[in-house]
């Protein structure tokens, strides 16, 4: 095992330039330089051996050059949440061998200079990993997405699209435990068997196989829908618009289908968010990050007392990350998908 | 003046038939029958004599078969809001001599078989055409639409489309008595001045003349839009949701721009909801008819300071009625279209 003070090898993953269209594996670049354990004098640094890496959709969104100047800069390293191990620290408030989550680069070994905004890890009796999933910013997306935003009540009438990714798979669960009824769309075969019988999703359908979306929907939901939680957007968003039913809410927590388009697909429906008096609301997980505590309060024991089980999908090493992240765009994951990088 | 019992003329607008694309005044036939102003024994109904209809543009949406069973039915009498006096009643809640507004047929003598749903009007020192408009379903559109479904706050940035309009001139003049900074778009040079100088717009823009909605908007707002009270759709949505500040707050009132289209504009920039989090919501008028004492409350003191100035458009004449509702769709109409029938 490396020692502070070793000079050590350390891949790192390179985003090569702004993408338009589909991301490639080659939209990525693997290196390999090497980096020596030690902090310099009289930084706030960490030096952090990172443990997961995770893929998460909206990085998409940081490859295109409109999104400057938040993108990624072509050249530099990708970053992402992550789960790592601090090796050293200069910083008053982390210690070595604590554990964190939080805004990480794409490299085996880091330094973070500001390492402020890191989460530590406190519970260690869950797998390391639901630190970029259940118990981290997916998590936080699904719980307060679905508790705040979409104001649920026992015995409403939820769709989920997208139903069984790292958000996805939360909120179906989470509706359940309200007492909602819940349905469920993804793309394969093995997702949607995984929703009714994992998951327990009262029922389901792969949009993939469905020739009319309206009428799969209205199939599903012969009374109409209360709830929607839109991780997709797109001709979904424009069929559940035609099916939801008075003071319903859409939470808008991602449009994934939109991502890879130059120019966004036109939503024709809007005009029934009047007629049924809805309400549709987009949203974004750091604005709950203050509300972390709360969050561990109630998830941890939906964990441990197995109420919400949670599926991953993990490649291992750096070298696996970009196909595994450009991998969500086709549905390749089944579940929360994660980069293991090391296990110590 | 016509006794009760006398059998008088009565002129009257009947929907033809289905409308698809824009109505057109053929769509609708003047005719004149005989009533016999006396109720008949035994029943709960009220005679009315209608003083003033109301052109609204929901009403397009009721020429459609798509809108069955609640559309208009072909060779039957319109109905639309309306201001009448009770000649007789049968209804132990009403008098005659008693104004009511509510939901009327478009003749010139009704008679109301459950006259329940009609409010009485008490306040008689405001010109009685008012409650067609801004103290009838417009008013408490504007009033609840605005301070419920947009929570505003002082000092933020409101725009307002169709502003000249039965409910978007209220909405700015309510925005402006907030201490909002407030901008409405219409679509000529007369209502555009109207705005400026008649209702205290801080900002207009005449949307017909601008090849760019987003460069208006920009110019406009230079920090951005909290608050838009949508009356339009379409492009105009589009290129609002470019330009809305973090959580912001989008009140989806109507879409006039597309109740003529056989398949609605797509809007595009809904992936903005999520990246600067936002609400949308629609509201329907008759959700707030129970609170329309408190609305009056609110509204007659503003009416009587001259706080709140409101522009009617008036023809005369229930053969004038149709060429002003279809008016509607063109934008003829400046301020509140209001058909006078009489002003016994
Ligand atoms: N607002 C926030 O703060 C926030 C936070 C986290 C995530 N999100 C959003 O939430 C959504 C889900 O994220 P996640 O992390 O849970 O991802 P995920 O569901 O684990 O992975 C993405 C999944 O999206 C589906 N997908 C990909 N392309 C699609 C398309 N064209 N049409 C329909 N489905 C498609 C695929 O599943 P199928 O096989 O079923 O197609 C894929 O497995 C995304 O839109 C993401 O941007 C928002
Ligand atoms: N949710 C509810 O309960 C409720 C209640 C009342 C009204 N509404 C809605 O509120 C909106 C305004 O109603 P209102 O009664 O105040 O009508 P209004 O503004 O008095 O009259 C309609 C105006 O809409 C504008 N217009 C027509 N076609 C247009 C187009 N293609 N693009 C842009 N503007 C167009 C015209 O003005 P320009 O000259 O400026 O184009 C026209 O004068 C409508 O969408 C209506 O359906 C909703």
């Amino acid at each position: 095992m490396a020692q502070i003070g070793d000079e050590v090898k350390n891949k790192q993953v390179v985003f090569r330039d702004y993408v338009s269209g589909f991301p490639k594996e080659s939209d990525f670049i693997i290196t390999s330089s090497t980096i020596r354990l030690k902090l310099p004098q009289a930084s706030n640094a960490v030096l952090l051996k990172i443990l997961y890496l995770s893929c998460d959709p909206y990085m998409r969104m940081l490859m295109e050059s409109r999104s400057a100047p938040n993108s990624y800069s072509p050249g530099s390293l990708l970053h992402g949440f992550g789960v790592a191990k601090v090796l050293e620290s200069a910083h008053s408030d982390f210690n070595e061998g604590e554990l964190v989550w939080g805004i990480l680069k794409w490299e085996e070994y880091s330094v973070v200079e500001e390492p402020g905004k890191l989460f530590k890890i406190h519970h260690t009796d869950v797998p390391l990993s639901y630190y970029t999933g259940i118990l981290g910013m997916p998590g936080i997306t699904a719980y307060f997405g679905f508790h705040d935003i979409c104001s649920p009540k026992k015995g409403e009438y939820v769709f989920v699209s997208a139903a069984s990714g790292a958000v996805g798979q939360l909120v179906g669960q989470l509706a359940k435990l309200m007492g909602c009824y819940v349905v469920g769309s993804a793309g394969s075969k093995e997702k949607i068997e995984l929703l009714k019988n994992k998951f327990g999703f009262d029922e389901v359908f792969n949009y993939k196989e469905e020739r009319d979306l309206d009428a799969a929907l209205k199939r599903c939901f012969p009374e109409g829908i209360d709830i929607y939680f839109e991780n997709v957007g797109g001709k979904t968003l424009d069929a559940v618009l035609l099916n939801m039913r008075p003071h319903g809410r859409i939470a808008v927590c991602g449009m994934i289908s939109q991502y890879n388009l130059d120019q966004m697909e036109g939503v024709h429906n809007l005009l029934h968010l009047v007629l049924q008096r809805i309400r549709m609301e987009g949203f974004s997980a750091p604005d709950y990050f203050h509300l972390y505590a709360n969050f561990l309060e109630a998830m941890l024991p939906y964990i441990k007392e197995g109420k919400i089980k949670y599926v991953e999908d993990t490649v291992h090493g750096l070298e696996s990350g970009p196909a595994a992240l450009i991998g969500l765009f086709s549905g390749r994951n089944i579940g929360k998908q994660v980069v293991a990088i090391s296990t110590e």
